[in-house]
């Protein structure tokens, strides 16, 4: 015994020393270390057999099967086994049993205890799949299975990552490495980490995934791309996810020849028709387009004369006999710098609603600008009664660090997803207006996926979101963190915290006070409140927050754009009057004086000071919530984080520091107590530049 | 008994499932399953004793030590612990000794078996940490260490990867995914990827890392990336490894504001001084700079009149003071269309022998051209006995299939060290002629670090012919082989054959008969022998081939260029005659009529066309040994190889087929028996695109 002890530790130990770079994620499957909890693991998985209708050989089922056996083996040290004979009732057999699609619909599963046995019931592959995950999920996190009785259906059908990837392997506003799809050497290295993508969506309920970048290249509709994409999708099939892909509006003149892409031009509509029957031949169960179109210098049908709905109806005629669909993203704004930015996509597509054929979803960004730290809600939830709707989020940080700052985005989703849009009558939330949600991924080459190892957490929360929008962003990070970190619950529930209140920190010291886009130019790292010399107006940051010597702010109701009339009713009167409006959107619908006089009593530039001042207070208090854990997390990631919380301090007295130097400029005012002296001049933090700031999409 | 060993079976199942995803390289120290080979080393290594003047709390003998642990727990299942006491003569301890230098010198050391002991002896911390990866080595391939007395000095002193890493995180000609090295988040995040790749160098000898692309950026010397550097060096240090950056010759005119970067101007030359004793306090043992200029672009001192040593000494006084030094390269042309570029930097700098400072290095390439499957030595080597050089060989597969192809270059590598330059009489070699090597990398972000698993072995064999330029490449292949895959000896054989035969596989089926630069433009991915519109006459793979209606060939005699009077007479004298000179080189000395009698009796065509079917043939050789080793080999690797071989296979068939379907168009003559008809007709070829091939500078 005292032999086959040392061996354990020693495999352990070799085991170790490769072991925690994060590239397991959540599905780490490490060896349960409390052994009654493991032997009681054990008698419930002995083995494992199909019921009637359920097929094997099905790729969906060999990949459940392959990923609880692997899983299995990996918590339990058990080699889960096909039965052989007669079923024997309570006697630790996993049973997979079809029912028809009325008593479990597509994608559900149900689990339950049979005397010691489990039955996992679902009407479909996927959701045999899904209900795998559930299980490993419960056998990760020591939950009981005695007498379960679970039922889960997804509750959104599109649950789809955008990757804003492009052909060059360059990842526009991607902050983990580069695009972990290689389409040079594609289609035949078939990457491990492709089937591990997919492993990783799959566990967490995503169904889709759209490779391409939304600012799209006609090119991946060549014939030789198009096999790429294809093996893509044979990768990704056996886990329930389809593979959709972005279209350049132009395709049909860049790849075509042809000398025009309108949409009701008769050529143009045959060229995509035959390119799409053309995919379907490659990918029988593609998924469809998204489309980004008259949209920061994309093309589209509006340089026809045509509208968003007549374009998008065009390229949903050519995917409707396959039962594909077309995204279409209302992310659209001109360059007038009498409007209102926020206005504009609420403008465009609510004169359109009804027009759309049915198997096109409009994509709708969560707040009307884009991607910030805080908006409110679009006002375009709720408001297209006759038009499907995708929420679309973004999981990368364009606008929240880029990835080196600990920002958990679960708060800021459901923050979105609960909001009340009223538009049906109160409890019309976000998420009770649209059919799916769509994220930006913030995945690429970095060994964990997402470099900063607390990203992960944003990748899993879109998941579950997804799936269950009704879902506490504190219960997601529960599971998230006791999935991922080993140790007392204390751990858990110390990362639980960090990610909880992060947001909130970030928002403080970037854009407190419902500020918006106040990020530098172009790579968006870092501060730049004072930019207002950018081709189009509402590019500056200083169109955003307004300030002069008088205020700060952007007024947003009738004295001013009047936006807040684009809302309903009930929303308007939360917002209207800045003496009732939430200070966390504040500045976003109002022009307020310096001195305006705060609802705490406060003047107003006092409390901008003192937000900054919090946030940076924020990254001291995250530091050391971490720094109480080591020893108690494994040293890599704990160093790992250690070295990136460093980045987001200093970055966050680098955000105070130059924002209240420039609105100090303006109103002349003195710091409040307790706030410091910025730590350069304004003129220092104008002169900063960042030429190779990451995520910007290179010219080759 | 029976528990621990499923215990054993499991985890090792649990390892493996991560284990062979080629991080690790050939340091990967698992577990030796010979028990009685094990349990010999483990007597050997019971302890380690610090010898007198050996400082054990050195960064570098602490990373020896780490390494030595490390890898012997993983091996023998052993915890090396200090030695406590007097010392146990014959006791399995490992033992420390310094000695004097006159003894043993710089980088080296001796290990002797002492009684059952071993003596580990060295005159720098350097030779220490080289013994121990010497050691470990042993251990890994299964070697005694009985009675066993081994002295090494590396031949070289200096021994160095170039990176062609950009700031921006791309790589130019890098085709293992993106740069290691993340400029954006350095230098607070310290990825373990560092330290591995300084691991990594010091176990194969290499002591100096230029970290940024010869076509340089000046921003490296502002001093946020200064910070960033010398945190990369911090790593690095342990590990004996030098940092160098290149340096941009016109940086004080883009960086420091000056007017002009000549390099006789005083504000230039203090603009220099300043700056390097800046680089020096933050690293106190940087190595130096690499520059390209006046090349492809690049400023230089020849836009000021100045020649390449008034540039280089300008450098070079700034750098000598701290012991710095300055590899210039020889690397330029010109755009003269009558002008043969392999005369040109021969031209250039064999004048300038003699007038360059001690400090200066200058750094030449193998061939004289660039970096082909096949060229002739370069003339300079030998011919400047004034001057230090040293060979520039690439890693990276610019012109051999771009890492997806599988191509040994040890063979390339010793084909040029050994090489007769008669510069000083017979024997004078091109490894005698040089005081080190430079490898331009091979290494990104995949993460194997190579993409094509073997393509680590080029790397390794830089390393061991940098230390050792007399070594075989059989040697070292078998070495490599040996450590990076488990399994019978006649896996490694057949790794070993498949490494040393794919190189002539891969110049017959690319540039058979010395044929050079046949490369498609730009990205040089593939075939592209009919490119004459380029905008220098000497980027044009026409202008190498010279293939008219008449024959194919560049006369380099007498009656062409006369480059071949750049070596010396005996030299000549092999290439100089068509009849005589090795087929080879034919076609690189001469031009010659499609019906030319080759040696063997055939004509030139033929045999031409031969050669290219012999290349294809030995890709499906390739593929038909890897085959035979499906069982032998761990799945994971050999299904990743077993897809780039298939990559391989494709495009040597592309090559072949394009290259004939243009020669053919000009000899007008048919196809040898043997030699299938090419797939599709010349246009086709001609129109193949890849506007994503990676390698190319992306423009921001």
């Amino acid at each position: 015994m005292q032999k086959s002890l040392i061996l354990f530790f020693l495999l352990l130990f070799t085991l170790r020393v490769s072991a925690e770079d994060g590239y397991r994620l959540w599905l780490r499957y490490d060896r349960i270390t409390d052994e009654s909890v493991r032997s009681g693991y054990v008698d419930r998985f002995a083995t494992f057999r199909m019921g009637t209708g359920v097929d094997s050989s099905s790729a969906t089922l060999r990949a459940a099967i392959d990923e609880l056996r692997t899983g299995l083996a990996g918590m339990l040290g058990t080699n889960l086994a096909p039965a052989r004979g007669a079923q024997k009732s309570g006697s630790g057999e996993l049973t997979f049993a079809r029912v028809p699609a009325d008593q479990i619909g597509a994608e559900g599963y149900r689990i339950t205890d049979t005397d010691g046995g489990l039955r996992l019931s679902a009407s479909d592959d996927a959701g045999f799949l899904y209900g795998v995950f559930h299980l490993l999920r419960m056998v990760q996190m020591g939950e009981s299975l005695e007498g379960i009785s679970i039922e889960e259906q997804p509750e959104k059908a599109v649950r789809i990552l955008n990757h804003w990837d492009n052909l060059d392997g360059t990842v526009e506003r991607g902050y983990a490495g580069f695009s972990i799809f290689n389409w040079h050497t594609l289609p035949e290295i078939i990457d491990q980490r492709y089937t591990d993508y997919a492993r990783a969506c799959a566990s967490v309920g995503i169904n889709g995934s759209v490779v391409t970048n939304v600012n799209a290249n006609a090119l991946i509709f060549r014939e030789d791309y198009l096999d790429k994409a294809a093996a893509l999708a044979d990768v990704f099939r056996p886990y329930g996810i389809k593979l959709y892909l972005t279209a350049r509006f132009s395709s049909p003149m860049e790849l075509g020849g042809l000398d025009t892409a309108d949409p009701l031009d008769p050529a143009v509509m045959a060229w995509w028709k035959e390119k799409v029957d053309e995919i379907y031949t490659r990918i029988p169960d593609f998924g469809g387009f998204v489309v980004k179109a008259n949209s920061e210098g994309q093309p589209g049908p509006r340089e026809y004369g045509r509208s968003h709905a007549e374009g998008a109806n065009m390229l949903a005629d050519a995917l409707a006999p396959h039962d594909g669909i077309v995204m279409w993203r209302a992310f659209v704004y001109n360059s007038d710098p009498d409007a209102d930015r926020a206005m504009q996509a609420y403008e465009e597509f609510v004169p359109l609603d009804g027009t759309f054929r049915d198997n096109v979803m409009v994509q709708v960004k969560n707040g009307p600008i884009d991607f910030q730290p805080r908006e409110p809600f679009s006002p375009l939830f709720g408001a297209t009664p006759k038009t499907p709707l995708l929420l679309e989020l973004q999981i990368t940080k364009e606008y929240l660090g880029q990835g080196t700052h600990l920002v958990g985005l679960a708060p800021m989703f459901t923050e979105t997803l609960e909001a009340d849009t009223y538009q049906q009558g109160k409890g019309t939330t976000v998420a009770s207006t649209v059919r799916g949600l769509a994220g930006v991924a913030n995945i690429g080459t970095d060994r964990n996926w997402t470099g900063h190892p607390f990203n992960q957490a944003d990748w899993y929360a879109f998941g579950r979101l997804a799936w269950d929008p009704a879902m506490s962003a504190e219960a997601i990070y529960a599971e998230w963190a006791a999935l991922t970190y080993d140790g007392e619950p204390e751990v858990a529930q110390t990362i639980v915290d960090m990610l909880i209140e992060s947001r909130e920190i970030c928002v403080n010291y970037m854009t407190p006070l419902g500020l918006a886009h106040q990020m530098a130019t172009g790579h968006h790292y870092g501060p730049g409140p004072w930019v207002s010399n950018l081709g189009r107006p509402e590019w500056n940051p200083a169109y955003y927050n307004r300030a002069d010597s008088n205020g700060i702010g952007f007024d947003r109701t009738e004295s001013g754009s009047n936006a807040l009339a684009q809302y309903a009713p009930q929303v308007q009167a939360m917002f209207a009057d800045p003496k009732t409006c939430p200070p966390k959107y504040l500045l976003w619908f109002h022009h307020l004086p310096w001195d305006w006089e705060m609802q705490n009593g406060e003047i107003l530039w006092d409390e901008l000071c003192r937000r900054y001042q919090e946030g940076v207070e924020g990254t001291e208090w995250l530091a050391a919530r971490w720094q109480s854990l080591e020893g108690k997390v494994d040293p890599e990631r704990h160093q790992q984080v250690t070295q990136y919380l460093e980045v987001q301090q200093r970055e966050a007295k680098w955000w105070r520091d130059a924002s209240i130097a420039y609105f100090r400029s303006l109103s002349g005012l003195p710091l409040p107590e307790g706030v410091p002296e910025p730590e350069h001049d304004l003129a220092y933090y104008k002169g900063l530049s960042y030429p190779y700031a990451p995520g910007i999409q290179p010219q080759w």
